[in-house]
């Protein structure tokens, strides 16, 4: 895969995480398929549609190459959703993923990983893949049908990238469950 | 890919057709990833969860190598969902997809197609690749998250083995909207 | 209560019943409320609106002189829709209340009942009091709470109007779980 | 109808309010049924169903002589949901009827309303009739159908004490759209 296809994802800019010991970067996950939610505690489509899809999905993935984060990018009320709020609406949501807090700007408005992802709001949905370039930089929400089939089909190009593709396939099989892909 | 992995998806066993002019079956397929929803007119399951999804997965990879089919799979009160009454259901439901009959067998119960796919009832969801593979074979609803990581990875894989890499990734471009995958 | 305020619902003009052994009628029901629910069994908006709520009602109602009846009405694609056919589609989905199958017509169209309650389609609410008069007769599905707000206002009304007022009201009572009115 | 039969509801003791200029008490909305939803602005459930349910209470009773009330009973995590965040998430949420900020009680936990009406939590649905009467005190979430139930049982039990029965009945006729009761 080439490099110059697309962009390399730019670092996150962070002033805090939640639900993780350890602070977290684009560069340390280098290798995995990166899924962020950007989002406001305070932001209703952001908790009725995005969280609960980022829940299914860092769900759903839990046993494969995919790191969910949340992005919690204030531009608006920042009082209101200071990080101690956070904690508590990461606790009563029980969110589970690591939540970034994105790093307020100094004049204090649109926080700076934002900026330079060029976010026009919240929510947006942004992922990454193993070699770090950005794959998608979306505003709004996007159908659990759509967000599966990127992420499906990003995951099986890396995997055929970087593995025997023979050796990939055949770890698949059927049960009396189904067949699993 | 080795034929070896999977086993080959047994034909279609169909006696009519909804929805399109031709007759259609595997074999002449062959070469798209095909879906095929195996439901029942009246199955509460279906109508209420799989015919809304297999809808929303046909309009979604209306522009992809996918194709979405029906497959009515009598198995009980056969006199309630004769060929007449599909046709209601079809129009009132706004169906769009083709959808096989499935052929009855002699003694008038399990139909031929679900008894060589040894179905477990309906809804169940066939996912058949490119090179008429059986990758999927369920009983019962599956999440939209689920089907389209299932779908999004069946197309890479193939797209990947039949296409010149280079030229496959470098068809995706960011704009104004987002970056397609 | 003034029989001059609202007009006498017209009998229903029923061929057969589903779900009860007895043939009923408005008659024979009166000193109930009765709610209707008009229906086609092929409707996708009866299927998935009115039919979930017309069994909702039922049991919320089961110990109140509330009487749900499903009235199958059926204008198009009769074919499709016979009585064993309702039968199957109520077998299904466990409607559980009685249904009557509104009489056909003499050309074979809109059948009787349905015309004499000047039905515009279906699915249709009609709501007859205890003293057999027309309350509702709405044409499309209407919120729960507008449901639940109509059925409680009636019931009210009848409750004083033939009881004791007091003895009514101290029936309800408060106790851990809350207050019952 | 007897003061006897349901206790008095006690005074709501507020340290503010929102989205009304006017301080308001269960002694100023008295003749009025009113319908309080005590709420954490961070209860995931009050925020999926408790406050929707609230806003479509407060919409469809517009014009009748039902008072809508948020009660906003933070007994958890109170450095988060103060008056400036609690603004935020009422702007955010577009709330629409008054809200009641409950007055903290002096060791800071369970404030004074929740306490006095023995709340068992959020959500909280709490309905008083006309007289000031406490008729229901419901801890969790009630279903469309039996809050309408429940609205439309008191106003009826109140039109017909306070008016001339055959007025009131009469006020209400059909008309193409159907009959309004």
């Amino acid at each position: 895969m080439s490099s110059l296809d697309f962009s390399l994802a730019p670092e996150l800019i962070v002033s805090d995480w939640i639900n993780t010991t350890d602070s977290l970067s684009l560069e340390k996950l280098k290798g995995q398929l990166i899924v962020i939610y950007a989002f406001q505690m305070l932001c209703p489509g952001c908790v009725s549609h995005s969280i609960p899809q980022a829940k299914k999905v860092h769900e759903y993935y839990a046993d494969s190459p995919v790191k969910i984060i949340g992005l919690h990018s204030v531009f608006e009320h920042h009082e209101a959703m200071k990080k101690y709020a956070l904690e508590v609406f990461n606790h009563e949501y029980k969110l589970g993923f690591p939540v970034a807090i994105d790093q307020e700007s100094k004049d204090g408005l649109i926080p700076q990983t934002m900026q330079r992802y060029k976010l026009r709001g919240t929510p947006s949905l942004i992922i990454i893949d193993e070699q770090g370039q950005l794959r998608l930089n979306h505003f709004g929400h996007l159908d659990d049908l759509v967000v599966g089939n990127m992420i499906g089909s990003l995951l099986a190009k890396e995997e055929i990238a970087t593995n025997d593709k023979e050796e990939v396939l055949s770890a698949s099989r059927c049960n009396d469950e189904g067949c699993s892909i």
